[in-house]
């Protein structure tokens, strides 16, 4: 069932799209890409044969193995069982478990609170206070439970499924110009995690996708 | 570190701590249960004795083995490293993407948007417009998604965690009176795994913290 290369669908701003491109770095897993604008012609992922694929109409999905997964967490959960080595969930189940609550609170808590289909349905003028909020709101608690969890990383001092999730809600809440001074274990975190460079390939700035202006 | 029985921290009505009360009851698993009122006194969540518990400020929470896990999916993840039998993941890594994908459409993709802190914010004149758009969007992939993957239940013939997260927002579409028609396999599923024990005795018409005129 292996046919050929894993296609990865992402869009550059995409947070979600952004957790795999990293996954994939990290694990040196050889893909394709193939983009979905998720602005231009009213957006590409309404079509009917990206529905066909993807009925969420959202990026990312991965075709690998002859199946198609949507949900960036699920399939980042896939590639840890298929493709363990270098691991991003850490062997201790009471670790894992923090890894997956940082995670699912990013991407249960925060990021659809503030994507971009939600926020055409607030309406422009109240669009950015309520990104702020989300994402404040989210950060006040992920700080203080990174307190406790995190070493040099969200969890200890091995990379994390956490923080794969971590970067990309840090580059939202610069989007939306949330102030993350009161946040300085998210900060210092993320800071690290930017040198690695796994999280700079797969980086907004540096996709095929990218406009020539945001590109770094 | 087995500090007595787990204690789970639960609200009758909240769809994600109604996922867990089904994996703990699918697994055996004996525990206590500490009602948080929602609504009551402005919302028992935002005591400060609770935030320190889950800085979410949102139930379910566990507190097992010596550690607090806060988000559903982390906590059944945990329970099911642990607690393996039966098991609510498949063997089959493909057949566990496919769980996991409609968990994470239902635990990212619709139920965070019709939450009450969300709805809250949305305003009483657009809440239930809202609530019924978040939950059809999300059921109209939901069902094209199991029209591929279902046997008896959401992926084969065995109960998983996705499953367990159908129920809880087939009561929430319920609730915010969305037409079911349009999906006849989510109805068909939910209606089957309604029968069961693990279901029923878990259902927020049954909890200590149900209000007289809504148990049954």
């Amino acid at each position: 069932m292996q046919a050929g290369k894993p296609i990865l669908y992402s869009y550059f701003r995409s947070s979600c799209s952004w957790r795999v491109r990293i996954a994939l770095a990290l694990k040196s897993i050889d893909y394709e890409m193939v983009t979905v604008n998720l602005i231009k012609d009213g957006g590409q992922q309404f079509s009917e044969e990206f529905q066909a694929l993807n009925p969420m109409k959202q990026v990312p999905a991965l075709k690998i193995d002859g199946i198609t997964i949507g949900q960036s967490l699920a399939i980042i959960e896939y590639l840890e069982e298929t493709r363990p080595t270098p691991r991003l969930l850490p062997q201790d189940p009471k670790k894992r478990a923090h890894v997956r609550m940082i995670s699912d609170l990013i991407a249960s808590g925060i990021q659809p609170l503030q994507n971009l289909s939600v926020l055409k349905q607030v309406g422009q003028e109240k669009q950015l206070s309520w990104a702020q909020q989300a994402i404040s709101s989210g950060f006040n608690a992920l700080e203080r439970i990174l307190q406790s969890t995190a070493g040099k990383y969200c969890v200890g001092d091995e990379v994390s499924m956490a923080d794969l999730c971590l970067v990309p809600q840090v580059a939202n809440a610069d989007r939306y110009k949330v102030d993350l001074t009161p946040y300085p274990t998210i900060s210092r975190i993320s800071k690290s995690l930017l040198t690695l460079e796994a999280f700079q390939v797969s980086h907004p700035c540096r996709q095929p996708d990218t406009p020539p202006e945001l590109r770094a």
